[in-house]
């Protein structure tokens, strides 16, 4: 009798080589005799992927986005003939299928396509007998064009085949042992997360927590899939990510992040009329350039200051295009600053405790780090300051709520 | 107005790099631009599949053969998505497909499989507007299984799709000029052959020209495909292959052919019992030893030697083999002989011209080289010499018959 269906997910850094192989067939194999159903998703060999783009470049630097999908999901095709015959090698059956063999339909947006169907009647099948590898972070047109999900796509694949397959749980194997209270390389006593909501892991990833991808995140809590993320060189058990339970409301902060990739850029003496700042984000959007903070000073004489942060390598272009903006709208100088670091908290407790800013304000004060930037939302603080502090900063506030040792109680 | 379609197969020598793809989408760009509606057929970039199986062996001996193809069918795909993007970098618009993609359906004999239906429907769709690339080597199963064809199943792509949408032309472009009359590191005057009838390339592909293999002509016979060998690095015209014509038959010997890579195995005092042979030969091809020449002296004294020709990786089984079959049918010594070469002739003329066999022999007895088996077919003739005198025999034969100068007429 199964005890039902798991669906584990393998990151390029867990199939880097032959040796790593073996590794996750062995994972593989054991969740397979501890009598579950097992569908595996294996992301390309560690750089195979960045090889193939390179060999695309040496030809043009615009490729067709429709041949570089064709090119690039050989990637996963390799590792995952690779993975089925390192469990045969284990004794286990095993057959591993493209995206399109088992009816991942996509949309045609070739690099980064959206599943719209998922037709899973082979892997059914299948999965009666063997286990089941599939290629992620692919899919197929109902034109029978080969498509990629882009950035993460191996862990859309993973939850959004869990969804359609009612599996018991979602397993993302990767590198680390989960997701920390804060980078274990920046403070020494971090600790390994134990539950988050979707909510604090998508505000986690997007402050540039590399285990799971804003858009993962956001697809496993559209259906409700809960998340495994643990480490493939141990069988500890990582940080589990699901919907909002009761316990997790006594936690005011689970983590603390640090973002060193972002620059500051000021319009000055913005004119105080209505629309003003609508239309400069609108032009800004439109260059392509991903804004995050925004903060406007208070108005005094009919102008304002805006200050918002971007992309560190989309300062050159956003400079260029503020100059001009500014000049549109009758604004003053721009100026910037490439030397900040952002520091944010996360808690899904934070909604019904106040003060917890003033408790991370204090934190800074106490060690003189001044604060340049502030952002709020419901369950994440972010304050900006000079780069050179980043992570003295990261270490005090984790200090400051206690995070290394044990949970902060209400 | 399109002037008809022409399938153009590129092997690996000749996509190797992104330099020499380059090269490739030139030529077919040129074709297109000749008022063509050009299909082109691509193998694996230089030695990228040996690279694939090599990763495969790391992890088993035996891998699943299924599980291979899986593997090994990126190759392709990852030429053809490269050689689109080239030939979007000049201009022309074209689009690249798997085996799948384009209906290329098979049996599931797997790394062997034979194409058993083709629909071209998507290739005729876009060949309207586009040049069609297409992954050679590989198809797929009813059961949506990804099939690769065997060695030189490029070619049988190519032949498959030149029949199925009535081309022109087929051309396989490959390392030299085309088919010679004898191997022009051996003989220096040798000359390229203008035609061919497919039975006389049959006969060459079999003794070890590698131009084109023996199940890519047989393939091109059946569907009465012409065949253009010629090379991609030149614009000169190279062999034609095709039904036999008026003209061939004028033409008594077309090229000499060498192999030096088979062993020369003698069963001693075999009994002169009806059904002894058969019961060899049966045995020795359960073990998969691919026999070539046989030979039977004239019975003395109610037993005979029986000596045949394998493959010279093949010998030390044969001789195990061949020991065992000694024993069991009360036959006498194994002899055998590493050291042999096995030259040959071939040409369409030679059914309706006799002599031909006593002119070799003549050749090669001037030169006091000692023969030491002989076989014919209708087209062929062949004789074991010393593998020392191997391209000795080649060159005065080549010589015997004018081959260099100009062809020997009735």
């Amino acid at each position: 009798m199964s005890k039902g269906i798991i669906v584990q997910k393998y990151g390029g850094t867990s199939v880097a080589d032959i040796g790593r192989i073996q590794n996750v067939a062995k994972k593989v194999v054991a969740a397979k005799r501890a009598g579950f159903d097992v569908v595996v998703i294996v992301s390309a060999l560690g750089h195979s992927t960045d090889k193939l783009i390179e060999l695309a470049h040496q030809i043009t630097v615009i490729p067709s986005e429709r041949e570089l999908d064709m090119l690039i999901s050989t990637g996963e095709q390799v590792s995952c003939a690779l993975l089925a015959m390192a469990i045969h090698k284990l004794g286990e059956d095993a057959i591993s299928f493209t995206g399109a063999q088992v009816g991942i339909i996509t949309d045609t947006s070739f690099t980064k396509a959206r599943i719209i169907d998922i037709n899973a009647k082979r892997i059914v099948e299948e999965l009666k007998k063997k286990i089941v590898i599939v290629a992620g972070f692919q899919g197929v047109s109902v034109n029978q064009d080969i498509t990629t999900l882009g950035r993460g796509g191996s862990n859309l694949t993973a939850v959004a085949l869990a969804k359609v397959l009612n599996a018991e749980s979602c397993e993302m194997y990767t590198d680390v042992e989960g997701v920390f209270t804060a980078d274990p390389r920046v403070v020494k006593d971090a600790r390994k997360i134990d539950r988050l909501s979707y909510e604090e892991m998508f505000e986690l990833a997007s402050l540039g927590t590399q285990v799971l991808q804003p858009r993962s995140i956001e697809f496993a809590m559209k259906f409700g899939v809960p998340i495994h993320v643990r480490s493939s060189f141990s069988n500890k058990i990582g940080t589990i990510i699901s919907r909002e339970v009761k316990a997790m409301e006594h936690i005011v902060v689970s983590g603390v992040a640090l973002n060193k990739d972002e620059a500051k850029v000021t319009i000055c003496d913005v004119p105080d009329r209505p629309g003003i700042a609508a239309k400069i984000f609108k032009v800004i959007a439109k260059e392509n350039i991903n804004v995050d903070m925004i903060v406007q000073n208070v108005s005094r004489t009919h102008a304002t200051d805006i200050s918002f942060t971007v992309p560190g390598t989309d300062l050159h272009k956003t400079i260029k295009v503020a100059k001009e903006l500014s000049r549109r709208v009758g604004a003053g100088d721009i100026t910037f600053d490439k030397d900040i670091a952002k520091v944010s908290i996360v808690g899904i407790g934070m909604r019904s405790h106040s003060g917890v800013a003033a408790i991370m304000f204090e934190a800074l004060a106490e060690k003189r780090i001044n604060i340049e930037m502030i952002s709020t939302s419901e369950i994440k603080i972010s304050c900006v300051v000079n780069k050179k502090y980043g992570e003295k900063a990261v270490r005090v506030i984790h200090e400051k709520f206690g995070l290394g040792k044990k949970k902060v109680k209400k």
